[in-house]
């Protein structure tokens, strides 16, 4: 799966992603960036608005399993189990957030409890950037089931 | 301001409230409720989408901070500082976010630190839910500025 087959997904299956715009810059193992521009994920204050941050993070993080797994056959439902966000900065333009694995987390035990036990769960950071400056930070667990 | 106030300066400053098609249900010092139906806020799982979640909760813990030094004549910025967000359960209905100060939270500290100071930190807890069910809750720490 590409970054426009990405994309095509997200936008098709989740209104929030069409109503935020946003488009898929990045598609590896490694990460998935996912970025939007800032007028239809504005608040009050002229800035990126928190909901929009952290809902363009969990599309990153959950993009990065969904894809990864995609490309070892495996197919399985990945839910968003808890997530920690950090906001640092204001973002005043387009956004970007790009997620990775967590340091520390195993892919290849998180592949192989799924396979034994039908679920098992990953670890995900992702950093949200605008204008060239860390804007927030998110950490979120991901679960695998089925 | 009243839950109709409230909503039309949600929804006229914020694009993704819109989007979102939030309502505000309940205002008082104790709590602010918002709800948003399911279709706009859906996922790929036929479920809210956990972005939608997050974004609720913060519009809710956000007001809740807003309205009360409004009340108490204090006009100030409020931005969100950090979030906690645990998803218990998948949510398959309308769904609403109720904020309220989190345990041990002291909104005289809170207001009095803020008028020293310029600047104070407090913290809100939400929960939302869904059919009668708790979905998500979120613990988040706003600040308000000047």
């Amino acid at each position: 799966m590409n970054a426009s087959e990405l994309q095509a997904y997200l936008l098709e299956s989740i209104p929030l992603a069409r109503a935020m715009q946003i488009e898929v810059v990045e598609v590896s193992d490694a990460a998935v960036t996912v970025r939007a521009p800032i007028e239809p994920n504005i608040n009050q204050h002229n800035t990126v608005f928190g909901g929009s941050a952290a809902a363009l993070s969990f599309l990153a993080g959950w993009s990065l399993v969904h894809v990864r797994l995609l490309q070892e056959g495996i197919r399985s439902h990945v839910v968003l189990r808890s997530s920690r966000i950090d906001y640092e900065a204001p973002m005043t333009g387009s956004f970007s957030a790009r997620a990775q694995l967590a340091e520390g987390a195993d892919w290849a035990h998180f592949t192989s409890t799924l396979a034994r036990r039908g679920r098992a769960r990953i670890a995900i950071a992702a950093i949200l950037e605008s204008e060239g400056r860390v804007g927030a930070r998110m950490s979120g667990e991901f679960a695998a089931l089925g």
